[in-house]
């Protein structure tokens, strides 16, 4: 095994007002499916490790992994408090042997095998290599107080996606370092940069949305059903 | 005249391939025309002041007015090559008299008579407010070369939104030192915070997104669909 992919899909969806986000039927898919099978389908990924929320740790190992059949899928890991947590015990049960890891959010179900390709490619080339798009709003930075401080650059601001593809060394690196000094952190680069490594941005896609509220699971289907009519056209 | 409404809608939307976004279709009805309808109707605002493309001004001016009929519309304003000219232009024209000034991209059919409320509040409170949201995806700062430096602490981002609402005294002001410093902004309140003064930040909506790109047009039908639906509900 070369490549592995972790995802990441322990999350709860508060937000979303579900109780296990990975389980939210988006078009009639489990959300985490849509991850799930780009991975199984792709030559790139060897092994899938999916990283799934301590109460249904069970399920999805006894009746989901029976049921869905994907192939790839090393281990279900039981997910941890925080993101980085979650990812820490994923990366506990990749093999040594495994050079390359992309680790991607469930909650970005529309991510595609030309993203991926683009991503797995850099990642060998520079060692680190995420998804980026630009920002639409003007973004301000708040005090401890929450007043506005000053208002960001826009044009040198980034929207980060998953998946983020580390030399798998590299990646391990990060997390024992974060885990030394407790970095607390929403992206997997950012434990490479605190490493003063260099991190590869390769241009993503506005549609790689995050599901987060109840609205983006329409703004899935929208694209979903914008996708089927492109395919359609080219048949 | 008390309060004056300024609405920017000079693009040309060239990310979503028209040639006047202010005329772009949702759901049957002009894009500028939710803002227009919005503060048209409102009693927090007594008279507005439309930028427009100057391609455009003319059928502005001499079809639409009569055709749309909005009694509160003062003068339509020919746009400047970027957002802050367009403003620039627009102040140019709002009496002195007026004592406060909300400034809104017409990019944003879908802000509320509520959030307008609260904002004209803040703003005559503060004398400068903005709506802002919490900003979902992690952010990243490029340097002049592309490359990523660092990763922005997400807790204390905020993405800022319209109508930003100003005491006239101060956004003339701000305007005037702005010209003279050459400084170049993608929001108002910038050119206020670079003058030291305080801006409010006012929770904005998630419902009151931006324009952009193709999708957001679908984007804007589902929440007015849902409008729709939680209006039957109520009734």
């Amino acid at each position: 095994m070369n490549t592995a992919a972790i995802v990441v899909a322990a999350g709860e969806g508060r937000r979303i007002g579900g109780c296990c986000k990975a389980l939210l039927d988006l078009n009639g898919r489990e959300l985490i499916r849509y991850s799930l099978d780009l991975f199984e389908a792709s030559e790139l990924i060897d092994g899938i490790f999916a990283v799934v929320h301590p109460d249904f740790l069970t399920r999805f190992e006894k009746e989901f992994a029976a049921q869905w059949g994907y192939r790839k899928i090393i281990a279900w890991v039981e997910g941890g408090e925080r993101r980085q947590d979650s990812v820490a015990a994923a990366l506990m049960r990749v093999p040594e042997e495994v050079s390359l890891i992309a680790v991607h959010d469930a909650a970005r179900p529309l991510v595609t095998e030309d993203l991926l390709r683009r991503l797995v490619y850099s990642g060998r080339a520079h060692g680190a290599a995420v998804p980026v798009v630009e920002v639409v709003d003007t973004i301000k930075e708040l005090d401890a107080a929450g007043r506005i401080v000053r208002t960001l650059p826009r044009e040198r601001l980034r929207a980060v996606q998953t998946p983020q593809v580390f030399e798998a060394s590299l990646l391990r690196r990060a997390y024992r370092s974060a885990a030394e000094r407790e970095i607390a952190v929403t992206d997997d680069a950012s434990l490479i940069e605190a490493l003063g490594h260099a991190v590869a941005a390769v241009e993503g896609s506005i549609e790689n949305i995050k599901i987060t509220v109840p609205e983006d699971m329409e703004r899935g289907e929208l694209i979903l059903r914008r996708r089927g009519l492109r395919i359609k056209q080219r048949q």
